[in-house]
């Protein structure tokens, strides 16, 4: 199982311990905290996949492993030993590897290799890494520590795709079963609507500073905006009753020709995991069926559905840059999942600027000016998406805190509601 | 968990105790075997649907409770409480209610119940069960003990369906895994056909006696068959390769219109489970991959199929008659699923006319002339099949002993291959 | 223009000039009716496919000019000159050529050839043909005045298709045009169902003397029938109608599985071409959409809709040759293409045995014992279509007249309503 | 016939009869221009419709008709007396009534109304539109001559997608006709590229001026761009063949992964029409199958393949912003239909800024900042595609003459193969 590592013997690795201690700590919290999210799992519920763009648990867990494995063991340990060679084929993601690999739709046929089994692949792999980055020469520390790091946001962004999953699999099933019984509801009344100004100017956009970003984030550059708008908090349940009330869904000068298509072809008439019993409206969460709570904001809306609803409205969404302006001035604090709820709160005081829900924008999601996808490393994959997505700013309530910031660019096809998404407004002034 | 079972007070059930013991004791073993079949599963084979056709082994296990429970403890118990309420939507098939039910597709969804929740339902309804059959009242005796019969007529046809089920998930794993290890492969060599003749005549078709059967095997009539011949074996791989080797599978004055079609747009050359190597022919079997044995009969062949090898072979096939005349003088010997094989296995001095391989048939499943379907009771489904279908006979090597005879009518659609089944020539005289 | 023919110079044709000009003129009507079956067409009309499964008219003009050229021109012509080469991959047809052809659902698209040039292809290859019939050496007569009057059945059968395809492509379009504004109304009213008996007995049946048949009628053969009896007419709207008011389409145990499938699926709640409207039922017909007449057979029924009435009546649908034997002994008169109604008619005072509508047959289409197809010839494709299909008996009102006789055999899958279909009661005594 | 017009009597119409005869004359010469586009058509040829997306010719022409009645002659003219109404469910289109209307892929069904009567159709609202320019009091005026203008600018789009249209149902048919016999092929040589540069500045973008032009071209407003530079002519023939020769259908590390989803899903390995043959590469035009010129711009492709090529060369697809300023400067003078090519020719000395080819940007199709869609106008439909798709400028070999502008913006999926498109390279500074 011991792996020849790189080290040149007889040269002292010159890294301090302390940066080698800080990383194996930030590696252990954060592969933590998967297993933590896995925790209200029964073993069958690892092996489902209700939708074809879904991966089962099962399959999320491995492919995190896989991504270790094959980004970092495999180009730091000279003839490192994989877990098992066939692990590629099966765990990997067409982000990664356009041609040989399991096709989406088959990840939930995979009953073998067992969950037992993959549980000792993240094993053997954690074991690997946390000897890797404890005795890597100096001078691959630099892009090593980089690689781990990239990694481990990676980890995160797939946290939060696996209590996505997890949401749709349950339910898809009839008995609509809890992933949580033990969640709490957030609490709160809705508030006005109050609107924050922002003048004609030449802003400054993207990733700036030292700190971590993706690299879609970047190069920073300047925009000319014309003065607008922008609503102070979430727009609520309430808010959202009244446009379905009002015939929102059935009015064609609403929406989007797309939209319209898609809301007619599947007969929607409301957001995702919402259901209308005789008691009212209730809404499926990750603690199971509730009443819904009319103060919360609007949760599992499609681009489309946002869109229309600005339209009735009378305002419109947001451009990416409109938010990410205004989201340089917050703090990076807000309902994440460490608040517990794993689901959005009513806006109380705050402004939902960061957490409870991401912000649809009317940004299409392409490249800044001068953008250079990093060659060959983990995140190329984000200049292949640049097509037919929007952008989604701020985090929600099942985003690892710490894992976003202002520049942060999430993005989602208009048509999907999947995603903890939100509705703030714009307007022009 | 108690019910109260139909029994009027004073009146001792005057059923011989020797015959509920019987009951009870053919209970317990039919329903050991399927317990027997799924010990070689892992937690997580018990999940997956790797086609809507195919269902999940925790869904069978769930639906021959759900059986026994709808058709015969809520009829026979008053005021009988159902394990859970739920199960009914989610465990009955098409065949019974063909309303309200969970469509085929999603069963693969149900990771609630778990399979924990399932054995528990399995061991209450086996007590329920066990309990009715030994203290049901002497007149509704001959009605429940001969629909407990029939339940596990049933039951025994889904412990074939189950493992080929379980061969098809497994297949389409790219791991290919055993789904036992210990399995013997079957020996011997091939040996020439030798044709049985039978002259003209008004035959007796369907069933006789007092044994049990399906209601689809009567009434019993007569048929006028010229003189035909039969070949004296099944078809072996070998034989299959040499059409395949002439083309048969790119001739298309050899098919069906049908099945000309098929095999071009599904692109097959081969049966089903064959995969050519680079080390020659292999094939999937539920132990795993092997070599292809040529002396073994072919398999997992479609009607279309069949019917182009006889047509190549210059033969035909039976009619469903013609196999059934030659069965009824032949005992009820075979490779079934006791002799261990779940495979089949080369003809070496038998005929193999019970077990090994079911046989296509020429005939098209249709009604007997009579046919009365056995109203509102367990198997009124075979009328509602009777359509598009072709009658299969003799049973195989995943058949439970004992479960088939002379009269046993299958039926497979003609395009479908994971049935286990093979080829037998007939021909006229 | 003017191709070679296999004439032996000096060798005087011995077959009698009777002989040639009779079939001369039997060729000449036969396609002439075709034209006349297109006269009310308007040029838009022709380059229709409202369905796959559907050939414009054009195609069908075509088609039937390249099944003359390709099967008797060809062959009897030393060096012919086909009119237009690429016509071959044009206008073939899956029955024959089972690789190289334009797929079906293309033939929408060939608005060139023009239909201009259509007509020059007919009356070219009519050339050819009067010339090659009237000149044709005594040796090669047997042969190809065999072929000829096999070309001029085939034109016959797609004289009937010609107008269920005509009937569907206008039914497809909102203005429910009219094929023909002068047709008359059949009038009549409805009279009781007599029953006629047929005893126990073996019987003859497939083709007998000297006829013309097609291959899949022979050869004759004896079965064996226990009694039974024939309802005297065929079902009418107005008894169909009790069905559908007493909740046929609604009860899944009057059903198919199949059947129950697709109308739950297609959303059927009644036969192919009827409408509700707040006047009442309306049919449309061949002359455009007409009030529904309670009196007339109930037309365009799937063989599930047939099966659901009977059982629903307590009754069955009848074998093959149950009705073959009752035809055997009526005279081929009936309401045929040549009465101009185009639509079935009230029974009155006839059986409707032959002509109305194909009666659908409880029996699936297959060989009859000793069946062989005629190797290479036009009719060998009845053979690659015995699979899925019912038997049809009787000729309908878009037959032409001297079609059928009582051993023909139509067959359509059990789910098609297209064709002129009705249903005739059958039960056991 | 006659339909009384909005005529105040006594009060003279005070708008200049110069200009009501000069509406008169633009409005005679855009509808006898699309009759001239019918002209090389056989009547076949208008009932086509090869794909879903295209519309038969036959109904684009009734459609134009359907647009002036419905959104001029219904709104000027009291008590209107439309041609059928009928019509208005059969040729409406998606954009203007999002409801009740004829789905997409029925419009090749219509055989009636027949050709004659669409004809018929087109004169009875021409001679309508004229006599209602001529005559609508001047009150009315300025509105009429205003929605007039919109409709002939409409039906100069409808004449660019007939001729895109056709190309594709006769590219559909395997005999490959020409649409026309008698046009020219471009000829000329290839040049070197030479690239323009433009600095950094703040720019106006969006129409200026009094002109026509479409509401998703306002408001005109301001963008900051880098400094960036164009090629000085559209890629060729030959570069394409290098990007292909190169491998390029073949890297997935070049195409964005829905480009890379659609090419090797639908198995495309060059653009749309091109053939690869024994003698080298053809390529269908309107003037049917001719050998691939390698000096001509490379021509219907899609956005993907653009990028891809573009990413392949070093070099990136040019924002709208970036291509609408080099265009404000130069005349709207190219290869247009009036060219009598219906074909992209060579560069030789001209930049190929107009026509030619649509040149793909890497600009998704959005609102510009404050766009308000004209209520209730024929073009309100602009905003409702604004999802999904990629602006594209500068017109092409089948525009007609001045119809384009600097700020005019079509737009198509980026899937989309059918328009005439071609490559522009930018890059940055």
């Amino acid at each position: 199982m011991e792996n020849p590592v790189s080290i040149s013997p007889g040269a002292a690795p010159a890294v301090p311990s302390a940066s080698r201690d800080k990383l194996v700590a930030a590696y252990a919290r954060i592969r933590a905290a998967t297993q933590q999210l896995c925790k209200p799992l029964a073993a069958d519920d690892y092996q489902v996949q209700s939708e074809e763009w879904i991966s089962p648990p099962k399959w999320h867990i491995a492919h995190m492993s896989w991504l270790l494995e094959n980004f970092v063991l495999a180009r730091f340990i000279t003839d490192y030993t994989p877990f098992n060679e066939a692990f590629d084929y099966l765990f990997s993601s067409a982000s990664y590897t356009q041609g040989h690999m399991l096709p989406r739709a088959q990840r939930g046929l995979l009953s073998r290799p067992t969950l037992a089994e993959i549980r000792d692949y993240r094993e053997y792999v954690d074991e690997q890494m946390t000897n890797l980055v404890t005795s890597v020469a100096e001078y691959d520390w630099r892009e090593l520590s980089s690689l781990v790091r990239l990694g481990l946001q990676h980890e995160q962004q797939h946290q939060e795709l696996l209590l996505m999953d997890i949401k749709q699999n349950f339910f898809a099933n009839p008995m609509k079963p809890a992933y949580r019984h033990d969640l709490r509801s957030p609490r709160g009344e809705q508030r006005p609507i109050s609107w924050l100004l922002f003048g004609r100017g030449v802003y400054q956009i993207g990733h700036a500073g030292n700190g971590f970003a993706f690299d879609n984030e970047s190069p920073r550059h300047e925009q000319l905006l014309p003065g607008y708008r922008l609503a102070d908090r979430q727009i609520t349940n309430s808010e959202y009753l009244d446009f379905i009330m009002d015939g929102g869904y059935d009015n064609p000068s609403l929406w989007l020709a797309e939209g319209w298509a898609m809301i007619k072809q599947q007969e929607l008439t409301h957001p995702l995991y919402w259901q209308r019993g005789d008691s009212g409206w209730k809404q499926f969460t990750l603690g199971g069926l509730r009443k819904l709570n009319p103060a919360e904001p609007v949760c599992h809306v499609s681009y489309y559905e946002a869109d229309a609803f600005a339209r009735w409205a009378g305002k419109r969404l947001p451009l990416e840059a409109e938010i990410e302006i205004a989201l340089q001035k917050k703090a990076v604090h807000g309902n994440f999942i460490d608040n517990g709820f794993l689901h959005p709160s009513p806006a109380g005081d705050t402004g939902q600027w960061f957490g409870d829900l991401w912000t649809w924008t009317a940004s299409p999601y392409t490249a800044y000016p001068g953008f250079k996808p990093v060659a060959g490393a983990m995140d190329e994959y984000n200049g292949r998406l640049m097509s037919g997505r929007m952008v989604l700013k701020g985090g929600s309530c099942v985003t690892p805190p710490g894992h976003v910031r202002a520049s942060y660019r999430n993005f989602f096809h208009p048509h999907e509601r999947r995603a903890f998404s939100g509705i703030r407004l714009a307007d022009d002034i």
